[in-house]
């Protein structure tokens, strides 16, 4: 039984992902794509930074563009505690794991705890970040594919089953995953925080690396929207997989890949989660509809592409060297 | 300042609303408007009761109807806690406010504590429900307005502002509100436990009475298939109001009736409230907007008809005599 | 039987209706509601006059905005003929039948007949107009509710008989009608030439005068989206009725106004009527579900406003004088 | 310049594409798939034929399954004509063009031709066939991808020069055409009579093979909805190619193969095209947003397989013996 019995009194309380910080090589090729692609809004910019957020945001921001000598890596992935002495009792969880921790200074956020996870991947927690006018009623203002909010991110790990024990440690609980029978090891796991299948998922491959930050809209046909627009105005190659149906998740997907190769996931028939006994659900890694419950197969680049973390290097996985042609 | 602090810490923990026991007057007839028209699927049913749930709930039941000499009366509400001890905390809880407790025996769920709030509606609270295979990718099972999940509760008190504090005591944070500007008293309050904009509201009037029970769909495509499937299959008088938006919540909806009168409101374009400091929106009694973003106004009904709880008496509010007029 | 059988082989052959003259107050303000809030596209524009075409339109201008001192009254509305013999055999038609004829200039038009039919709307007759590059393709252009093409005219008559009558023998042909059963008179009847459910209706009623002229969109989504549009950015009390659905002619429906108080309907869900046996819909005046399958009943203004032909004096129905209940 | 001319003034006026008779090994089995998954209803049955029509059509029928001893293969395509003359004056059109005819009697057809066109495509012309009551608000009764009406044939040609010539002789008009810019021969070809994008299509290759029938519905959901139900009903692998959207015709497309291998396209975002000079779209033979605007690229059966007519022997084409690279 691959996937552990989930912590449900984690020693402190996250309460969901909350942003990312990618580095790009043209921050004004890269807004253009973020605002009138993609749809974002923008909160601030600077001459090395621009904020963003989705339309029914209210924290500043869920994605930081920011100019950098090495683009198509990413900076760090936030979450939010659910207040501030889970920060420090978060910085105590991660010493004990013998992960580093440092408290950094970021615009916009209070108090913020800088660590790593298992295997490398940066990531910060803050309980404050400056909270803005709602937006979501403003419909003039809504573009592309009208993203609502932040949903998951997801992770290339060299060892699924390790990074699971450790978020499952911290409180993640397992939604849905893919078993390699044969190995009895986990080959995928999709947990979360906030209630929906997952915060933060985990795929075999080469890593750390991102494999996609995932956005959630409300229909397919934001996402058909979304896929006209790109067609039509030079953006037909930034398109790599999709539209279809995940088995697992049960998302309705589409994915497209930012100026830099960041992967963007468009999403959309999340279900819920909050019950504390959700069981999660089993998907064998024969089975083809668990990828692709329909639509055409993935491409190559799908399975192999993903962005590193800056000055993080990523290793094999040592369970399977063929992941293409497994999944 | 109508609104309370939230309670961020309350003394149990409540995971969401899980389901309403209706009473009905002929089980069959009811049977058939719940399952053939919005859609839900049957787990199972005696002579006496039917056991519902929605497409993408592995609980047992979101919807008991049971046969009633008081049909159009609602038996009780329930809530799902985080675990077990929570049930104990709730007892304590209750106990402490002055409401009657007992344990009782409830098929499919474990323990249940039933009680009251403050104006009288019978709360049962329980952590253990059976749990049932996954339905979400069974297509070929879906119905009528095809609903999702139970999404929210929503009630006449004749004392807003009590209620809001009674629910905001243990727990419950408030996403809207609407405030009566003469008198600095609360017309209306949204509350949640699990993240959307509500689990249980409260509205102006006279009470306790249900207003409504909701589920949700994903689009608002949804909604108009119930439409034209309710206007030719003999059912067009059970529609009462919509389709229309909500300013407060920003919800697409529509309210239909079943045959015994109980409210049912399909509802999508719900939005994300995890953080713990989400701010309130204030909307005015004056702003019309607020009931009706846009859509047809209310009818008279949608203000005066609710179903009351079994045996307990409603009083009348003493805010406004005049509730048709004023939202 | 109210209904004269079709005539399927008219002295002239018209293709479909084409475009209308509107006159307005400000031309700035009605350009910006035609295309930032309706989203139609300027195909030119003078100090009088403003040319718009829909989204996959190729014809020049299927609506012209003109400046005039007698805002909110239509000049002229017009058609396609097959080829331009059909001209020359429509001027006999209508001589024959004792309506005014003369050869007018329209910019972007060629030859142009200018006419009046029995009522004594002034309809113009073409065969060429410039054609355009289509923009069906280019999604970055499309804005507001996205229309596709102009869809049909709606006309209040002071008699539909006659009206039927006259356009019947022009080769239109009833796909719907209403009867009333006490007088054996119509009240309404839609026609159609280019194989939809209508080209030009009209009601019972003061007139002549338009009631609407009505656009095409392909989903329900696209009224949602105008309507939220709309409702957030002062246009609000610009929203008369809908959405809905008919039960004569199946219509999704949104009625809107625009800023001289035109009626435009902006309407998805036709079927297609090509057949020359295909037989007429009856509906009962006394059948509510006729005007409303579905939503909210009509505002009295909805029964009573239109807008009158430039220098055209409307004239009462004989047939009702309480239209406004009948319905 | 490849595409000749429009007739606008043909020997004989057909009004639209009609039917197609479809041989089948197992009634049933294949009664089954056109009813439940794709959502037909059936107009009659016997122990050889079972007739289906789709929600808007009152006509008959517009496919009839044949048990056959030659399953996968078509009987022939039926087309309407505008009245019964146009029968006669069709019978000496292709008596001159030196097609073989005959009266033949078809069930629930009035007098109707059956000849062969250029390349010996069985076509069958009638002008009366059996009215059925409307369906199309009748909702309880939508199944599957609830499909509106039948669209258009699209068949594979050995000459799509020839096959143009010889259609657009007899009044079906060109809306795209792909050119094959080194020997400025046509690759395809789409043509109408009904006022849409198409009633028959011909693609370069061995032929004549029917390469699909196409039925209409409205949103691209029904399109999902459809996949969500063969995905998890046990005809995944009956999915072709798709979702996605054709540059040319700018349809919205899935395909999907009966049990008999028999193509069908659902489609969406047709365009009307009633206007006599609506010029045709030209697409060059290697822009491959020709075919696939976006989405994945067609699977190399999708080029390749078509199911022949019954006693009709294919040949290949001489234009391009690698069609599958081509496209």
């Amino acid at each position: 039984m691959p996937v552990p019995s989930p912590n449900l009194y984690p020693s402190f309380n996250t309460v969901r992902l909350s942003h990312a910080c990618l580095n790009v090589a043209d921050l004004g090729r890269s807004k253009t794509f973020y605002t009138e692609i993609l749809g974002l809004q923008v909160s601030d910019e600077t001459d090395s930074h621009v904020y963003l957020r989705a339309m029914e945001e209210r924290g500043h921001h869920s994605v930081i563009l920011q100019k950098s000598d090495l683009p198509g890596t990413v900076e760090v992935m936030g979450f939010k505690t659910y207040d501030e002495a889970d920060l420090d009792r978060a910085e105590a969880e991660f010493r004990a794991k013998g992960c580093p921790t440092q408290w950094v200074e970021r615009p916009y956020q209070g108090r913020t705890l800088l660590t790593e996870d298992n295997i490398g991947i940066p990531l910060e927690f803050y309980h404050k970040m400056d909270r803005l006018p709602s937006l979501h009623q403003k419909f003039a203002l809504y573009r592309g594919v009208k993203p609502l909010r932040i949903d998951h991110f997801n992770c290339f790990s060299p060892d699924v089953d390790a990074s699971v024990a450790f978020y499952n440690d911290i409180g993640f609980r397992v939604t849905e995953y893919t078993e390699d029978e044969a190995s009895g090891k986990l080959w995928a796991a999709w947990m979360h925080r906030k209630g929906g299948v997952h915060d933060m998922a985990f795929t075999n491959g080469r890593g750390p690396r991102m494999h996609h930050i995932a956005f959630w809209v409300p229909t397919p046909l934001n996402i058909i929207d979304l896929l006209d627009l790109m067609a039509t105005t030079g953006y037909v190659s930034n398109i790599e997989r999709g539209p279809g149906r995940h088995g697992i998740s049960n998302a309705f997907f589409l994915y497209i890949l930012d100026p830099d190769g960041h992967r963007i996931e468009i999403y959309c028939s999340d279900y819920q989660t909050v019950d504390p006994d959700h069981e999660p659900i089993k998907w064998d890694l024969k089975d083809p509809q668990r990828q692709t419950l329909w639509g055409a197969a993935a491409p190559k680049s799908w399975f192999e592409h993903g962005t590193e973390f800056t000055e993080v290097a990523p290793r094999d996985s040592a369970l399977n060297a063929t992941p293409i042609i497994a999944p």
